[in-house]
Parts: structure tokens; C-alpha cells; sequence
């Protein structure tokens, strides 16, 4: 493998490219300019060969998964994308090839995205592959979106399908056999390679009053947003919207719908928005061509109410399981 | 160990208080607001245990190596330091109990830098315990120091003493008996616990032409400042400020001068200054009561070349060690 110099010059440098704060790499440090009149948002996820992901990921992906869970985090907040670091502990088995295969889905999503490379560190492990990615974003100075803030009354929504990311890891692990090739194909493809919603997200900013990414389990998360926001969340099981393949999965299997709701890595955003403004959260799905739905309300209390087509409180584990 | 939630709720939110836009680390991501008229530093360092730091290194100075060794990156563009965001892959062997030491020495040094920590992420490794820090600081717009601007006939400095970072890991390894142990526990100390020097590198915006922190080694670091600033670098030997025990260990064996000049971890400010500036470096010397030596000038042409005492060059090998 190259020398770290070396591989900053060929591999990172070009990905630095275009952005002045970046240096071409050549500083101890990089300069992050938000525009005039926003604030910084910044979030940090890290990713270890075994735990996160599996060694025989493509590279390709994994760096791209890397970015994006992290650009999940600033839409969460409605803030726009500016830059990262990157923090990358080469086990022994990572090669040039390898290094460069990542920094190639790393280039693809720098495009798509709009973001550079500002920095970071390279060093080597005798342990696992370690990613860490910071991400920097910028939203209006105090109107960034967070978990508090939802009001009793505010409607509960969640963008796109829900359960995608948990259906598409057992896809990945060949446990979901009994679907199409085509269905598991769809399912894996969501996992490795979620769609943050940044659009959405600057969007929302008046829209909604609280807001997150599905990224620990919608169970889970939206319990969140209830105890940030001091208040009882209820989900109506029936209104989750789930895409086709997860659909077939949960008609194969009804014990996946659990698995749906409480699995993770979804990334799509659950926010809380008063019934006010539910014309106009239409007309951004429309305009966005994205499914906003409506699942629930908040309410005085605490706690998450989980309701079937009945209408009757399915039953709650501790960690956002559901419990039929 | 506490699972990942109680342990943010108990060892890290308490870092945190105080920065309100950490949201007591209950967000998907943090807000960091530059004062008016400044712009963002960031920086980013990775420690593995084994490569970078050893297992039984104490869990607190490991801490705050980890913070300073990042806020020394901001110190050498001018920056004042803000915060911080923490990636922690834990190995098994680290228990409750060395996690909260590993606190405390955030904590520590917290209230030294007025520091606080905005986020992070903590995760579980198979393999060696691995640490990454993203550390953020401001500068002025567009006034912060690069390693680049440096001009022909600008004198080089360097903050503090070189060459104890390099000995302290020789102690640190047993490899200097012939020291005192008095002369041994404080250069160990110094590869333990270096001191960013904030208040310097604020005060050299204006008077510094190009600046970084010695972290490479010195020679491998001037040469950075030469090759950015497009010019050749002098450094004069006999003049590089040396503690009384790196120069006991020089004494006693002549070729640990070439180590002081070559190993890294010094975490001093080398910067170029013109001469004009010279009675403003010596009264800001005396004003933070620390040596800022002048070891050498910038001039037309490329690389580096170091003068022995008869002013004659010594030979440099490719990695900035000097071999005499």
C-alpha cells in the first residue's frame, strides 16, 4: 500500500479539489466558511468491518453508506450539505485497489451531494477496518429542526417506506429467500445505499417541529421525538407505509412486520407537523415526488402507543420492539 | 460495560452541559456557531492502540492527548478552540470503570481549553481500541494561518524546546536509563501531555507570515513550510532550543540530536515572522513566558538544509532524518 503522503496526494487530494477551506490537504487544519447568516451543523458516525459491515462489502458502497448516513443526520436538522472528514484505520487485507474503489463512491457522491473532502486522518490497524466520517452542514442561525419541539395535536409523519433497511440486511445475510430476486435485489440495495433526504429536510424547516432520521428503528426513534418533546407519541401499525418487497415479506412472514417497525437503518425522516400545515406537507410530497404519511399524533402524556387495524395498543418491548 | 445509552446519559451528557448547541447529546447532530465575523477550524486525529498509543498507557493523559494533539492543529492556524466530537470504538478489555477515567480527562482538560463536547459516536471494535477526535475552533475570516506565506528573508521560529515529545517515547520505552529519573519523568511527561499553544498561535495572527504545529518531526515540518511557501528553508542546529534533559541525552549519546530534530509529538508552533516583527516576537515571548527561539530564515529556492555549528550543511535523508 502507499505511504500515507502519498496516498493524500493521489487518493484524497482530488476529492478535496474545489473546496478552498480543504487546501488541497496540505494544512494542519481545514477552514469551513457557513454561509452568511447560518450556523454549523455537524454529526460523526463510525463503522467497524464486523459490527457495521461485513469485509466483503464493496468499497464502493461502504464509503458511500459512510456519507450518507451522516448527511441523514444533517437533513435531520434541515441543513444543507457542506463538507466532511474522513478518519480511515487500514486494516492489513485494504490494498491501493481497495482504497481507491472507496474513494471512487466517495467522488460519486461528492457529485450528487455537493460536498468535498476538508480533511482528516489516515493511519493503519492491526485490528478491523474503521471508518469515521464528520460531516458538516449549515442551516439559518436557531431554526435548525430538533427532536423537541412537537406540540400536542402535531401530526406524526415518516417520509418514504419504512422497514426497507432491516428486510434489506436480511436479504444481504440470505434469510429472505421465499422473495423474488427482484424484491431481494430492491431490499439489499436500500441498505447499502440509503437515500439521506436532504431536500425534505431544508424543507421542513417552518414546516415541522420536531424532527429525525429512522436510524435506530421507527419504534424506537419516534419514542424519541415523544420524550424530547415531552409528550405521548401514537402510531397507527395499519398507516406505516411499507414499500412492495417488504410488503411481500411481512404477507410471507407476519412476525416481519415487527421487525419493520423496529429494525434500523431506514433513514428516512419521522418529524411531528401541527394539522395546519397538512396541505402544504402534501404539496411538498408532490413536489418532491417523495411519500410523506401521516402514521400518528402526538399527544399530552408520555410514552409510544402502538395502535393495529383495530385500534387496539399492540404491546411494546423495552428496546422498540413490538410484541405480538 | 453500560450499554451505549446509559453511557451517554451518564459519562458523556455531563461533558457536554454547557454548550448549548451539543442539545445534551440527545440530536442527531450538534450546532456549532462561530463567533460573529470568524469562520470554522476543524481537524481531525486517530489513535490506535498498538500503533499510536500503548495498552497500558493511563486511561486520563490518554484522554487529553487525544483533545490536545487536535486543538494543537487549531492552535497552529490561529484558532481558538469551541469543541469537539468524539469517536469511540471500544475494545473488550475496556470496562466502566477505565471508560469514566478516560472522562475525567476530557473534563480536565475541558475546563483548561473552555472546550466542550458537542457529539460522537460510540461503537464496539473486535480489534484494538481506536479513537478519533474532530476538534473545531475560529479564526477570523479569512485570517487564519497556513503553511503557506512564508517570504524570502522571513526568520523561522519554533515555540517552546524540540525533541523531548521523541525522547519521552524513548523513556516511555525504558530506552533512556542513563537519564535522572527526575530528567526522564518530565520528558515522559511531555510525550504524555503536550501543550497546545493556543495563546501563541491567537497572537500570531498578524505577526506570523506561515505556521504549523511540530507533530511530523521539525525537519519533516519545516520542510512542509518551505515546500508551501514555495521557498528553501535554513534551519541553524546549534541554535534549536533543547530542554536540560533531551540535552543530557544528546551529551550522552551525540546521535539523539539527529532524534530531537527528526521524531515528532513536540506539538510546538514552528512559523515564519519578518524581521521587522522581531521585537514583537521577543516582547511576546516574555509576555506568555515561553521561548520562541529563532532557528533559521526562509530564502529563494527549495528544501531544506541545516547548518552545523562551523555553518556547514549537514546531510538530510529522505524521511528528515539527518544522518551526520
Amino acid at each position: 500500500m502507499r505511504g500515507e503522503f502519498e496516498q493524500i496526494r493521489k487518493v484524497w487530494a482530488p476529492l478535496a479539489a474545489g473546496a478552498p477551506g480543504a487546501y488541497d490537504l496540505r494544512n494542519d487544519a481545514a477552514v469551513v466558511r457557513p454561509p452568511p447568516g447560518e450556523e454549523l451543523v455537524v454529526t460523526l458516525d463510525t463503522l467497524v468491518e464486523g459490527i457495521h459491515f461485513l469485509a466483503d462489502d464493496p468499497p464502493e458502497l461502504l464509503a458511500r453508506k459512510l456519507l450518507r448516513v451522516n448527511l441523514s443526520d444533517i437533513a435531520s436538522m434541515g441543513g444543507r450539505a457542506l463538507g466532511y472528514l474522513l478518519s480511515t484505520a487500514w486494516s492489513s487485507r485494504i490494498d491501493d485497489a481497495w482504497v481507491e474503489a472507496f474513494a471512487a463512491g466517495l467522488a460519486a457522491d461528492q457529485a450528487e451531494f455537493s460536498v468535498h473532502l476538508l480533511g482528516g486522518d489516515t493511519v493503519r490497524t492491526p485490528g478491523p477496518l474503521t471508518l469515521s466520517l464528520t460531516a458538516f452542514g449549515s442551516v439559518a442561525q436557531g431554526r435548525g429542526l430538533t427532536r423537541a419541539g412537537a406540540a400536542p395535536g402535531d401530526l406524526l409523519y415518516v417520509s418514504g417506506c419504512i422497514g426497507d433497511g432491516a428486510m434489506g440486511l436480511l436479504c444481504r445475510r440470505g434469510e429472505l429467500r421465499s422473495l423474488s430476486l427482484q424484491e431481494q435485489d430492491y431490499l439489499e440495495q436500500a441498505y447499502r445505499l440509503p437515500q439521506p433526504r436532504m431536500a425534505l429536510g431544508q424543507a421542513l424547516l417552518g414546516l415541522a417541529s420536531a424532527c429525525l432520521d429512522v436510524s435506530d428503528g421507527l419504534l424506537a426513534d419516534v419514542s424519541h421525538l415523544a420524550k424530547e418533546s415531552g409528550l405521548r407519541a401514537t402510531i397507527e401499525a395499519p398507516k406505516v407505509p411499507l414499500s412492495t418487497a417488504t410488503a411481500s415479506a411481512v404477507a410471507a412472514d407476519p412476525e416481519m412486520f415487527a421487525l419493520a417497525l423496529s429494525g434500523g437503518d431506514d433513514y428516512e425522516l419521522a418529524f411531528a407537523s401541527p394539522p395546519s400545515h397538512q396541505g402544504h406537507i402534501e404539496a411538498l410530497s408532490q413536489h418532491l415526488g417523495l411519500p410523506l404519511t401521516c402514521i400518528g399524533h402526538f399527544s399530552d402524556g408520555d410514552g409510544l402507543v402502538v395502535l393495529d387495524r383495530e385500534g387496539e395498543p399492540l404491546e411494546l418491548g423495552g428496546r422498540g420492539w413490538v410484541h405480538f
